[in-house]
């Protein structure tokens, strides 16, 4: 077991290390020993110091249909300290302190070149089950066979190797527990209302769906200066946690009687909240989000998708009311340009972002972070690897 | 017949004029004598110096079913004179010259004093038979029967009464016959491009359908310095006329083969415009306007709709590509405050106009208008009334 943090012994060669396998649909991960090979060409092996769990996790962890794959090692919200770099990688060196993240930025295509896009024309997201650029793996277990990789990242292990390309460098001194969140639910919360929504100060929001990326949203339209923050969600629990994070007014959207919700959005908002956010990934909500929104210059912001589902509005009303309709993976956030930016926005106590880690536990507890998510009693359980 | 210009001899009084009554949905409109009753408070009688034919007036005076209704006296593009105004009516007086625009303006509602809204709250825009605050008609013919109104305009008749919200006054510099330009589908193409897409210098931009709304957006789109403007049309003819108002390349939507317009789009922009634009008003072109629009930051522009239509999207695609879905009734342009300032754009030679007047006709000939929108003969018939 690699114990001792990278160095010229363990560059180029395999790492032996501790990773949590997902070998069986919903079925307890299991901590085995694994190899990480060397990093190749535009790749960089990480040591991970921290990670977090995620629903997408979850998600791919209990499927049993493809892109689900198993054995897999899961986990996708990390952060780390680069062990060593493959040839011609020359953003970071070892030692640099990085989180990986699940959307590539090659840096070269005219997306990544472009300040309006964070959709990599060269490296394009998907669920794939290999490293990236390559349909290959870099994990075996110790009988030889292959472990799937998981949104090119597959943190849940002692070490990783990410495509550079999935790689953003940033400031050695950010909490490692805090570090994690701004590599996906937290992040594209934050990113949809500060930058692809860009909420102006004095504005309503209303917030569909209050789970992390909920959450991450109402404190990026409080930093914008949204003055009404309406968050709708089944649990009433929400309204509490959420107030921590500027969430100013409620809808328990299970306690409307006959109304619709975006009824009494439109009635508490006089006319219509001027952004509306879909957070869970429901055709219904997204719908609801689009009638909440205020005519002519409402903006319905989708952070979701169900699979294989339609969205539908009325041709008149798409017209009409002359609303806007738009989608924003990981919030519109360019990995390697904005997320250090926010970070540094964290670093100056602008945004509050602490109450998001709800618990922290050891590598060895990881199912635990599952349940606590399941239950629906965590934001995110961060794991500490050295613990 | 009131043959002379406004004055204290009318004004107050029912004044006797002619106008092109529609009877029977589809059949010739009769010119008759018709009572014109004086403006009421809020309320402006404006002598009609032109108007044209645009193909809302056709489908109204084909339609069978309401909102057509009958008779009544159709026509929304105009100018003209203010004869008299109504009580508290400060806005404009006697000989003023104005354009009746039938999307309404009160200039007090939250939307109408926001630079963001055109979308009056107050005097919410609809297909009504009727004036517009009042649910009553200005018109009779010469038996006493009730003539209902169109578009809150009315403007086949020499005089016409028109509420305040409805009229904005222009350089009286303006030549008529472009004046009547800036009513409807003309500044909404304009609008379109220029105010609610904000098209910028260097792009690329597709629309489909080039009739008049479709060329004004061209148009639009090379004064915003639009570097490819791709017109789509199932009439090879509109090539050519396109390129008089901006349109570089063309696609005929019945030569693609078994390819969507889609994918042909994408391979000339290298990767989807960054604007489209459907002017037609068909749910199917929506769709392929929104397939052909650029992942991330292009924008999908609705200026049409189909009755009774449903428009569909995948909930991924809206996700994952990050595109912008916009509607844009009379392309988000404000009746009073935007059009003086694309009228003023026209009088600067920086707005080439001219060629959507294809025919100029007298009053008598009226029913020619029509034909030669039906046959695909004009862009815009003017109609001089007193001729």
């Amino acid at each position: 077991m690699a114990e001792k943090s990278s160095n010229n012994n363990t560059a180029g060669k395999p790492i032996r290390c501790r990773a949590a396998i997902a070998r069986i649909p919903g079925e307890p991960l299991v901590i085995e020993e694994v190899l990480v090979a060397a990093p190749k060409p535009r790749e960089v092996r990480i040591k991970i110091i921290c990670t977090s769990v995620c629903p997408v996790d979850v998600t791919f962890w209990r499927s049993e249909h493809p892109p689900a794959i198993f054995p897999r090692i899961l986990g996708h919200e990390a952060m780390g300290v680069v062990e060593s770099v493959g040839e011609g990688v020359h953003e970071v060196v070892e030692g640099d302190t990085v989180i990986p993240i699940f959307l590539p930025d090659c840096g070269e295509c005219t997306d990544c070149l472009s300040a309006k896009s964070n959709l990599c024309s060269k490296l394009s997201f998907s669920i794939s089950p290999w490293i990236g650029r390559e349909e290959t793996s870099r994990f075996t277990d110790i009988n030889g066979e292959t472990l799937y990789h998981f949104l090119f990242v597959s943190s849940f292990s002692e070490y990783t190797v990410v495509d550079i390309a999935h790689v953003t460098k940033i400031d050695p001194q950010t909490p490692p527990d805090r570090a994690c969140l701004f590599t996906c639910g937290v992040a594209a919360g934050l990113g949809a209302a500060c930058k692809r929504a860009n909420v102006e100060a004095g504005t309503s929001v209303a917030i569909f769906g209050l789970g992390a990326i909920g959450l991450a949203v109402a404190e990026g339209a409080r930093l914008c200066g949204a003055k009404k923050i309406i968050g709708v969600d089944v649990n009433p629990d929400k309204f509490e946690i959420g107030k921590k994070f500027g969430v100013t007014d409620f809808v328990n959207s299970r306690n409307c009687g006959d109304k619709p919700v975006s009824e009494i959005i439109i009635e508490m908002t006089d006319g219509g909240a001027d952004y509306c956010f879909e957070c869970v990934g429901s055709t219904t909500l997204v719908h609801e989000a689009y009638a909440s929104c205020r005519k002519a210059w409402g903006k319905t912001v989708v952070l979701g998708a169900e699979p294989g589902a339609m969205l539908t509005f009325k041709s008149y009303e798409v017209l009409d009311k002359g609303k806007t309709l738009m989608g924003a993976l990981f919030g519109g956030l360019k990995p390697k340009s904005d997320i250090p930016i926010l970070i540094k926005r964290y670093m100056n106590k602008e945004l509050q972002l602490d109450e998001f880690v709800t618990h922290e536990i050891n590598f060895k507890d990881i199912n635990k972070a599952f349940g606590l998510l399941l239950e629906g009693k965590s934001l995110r359980c961060v794991i500490w690897m050295n613990k």
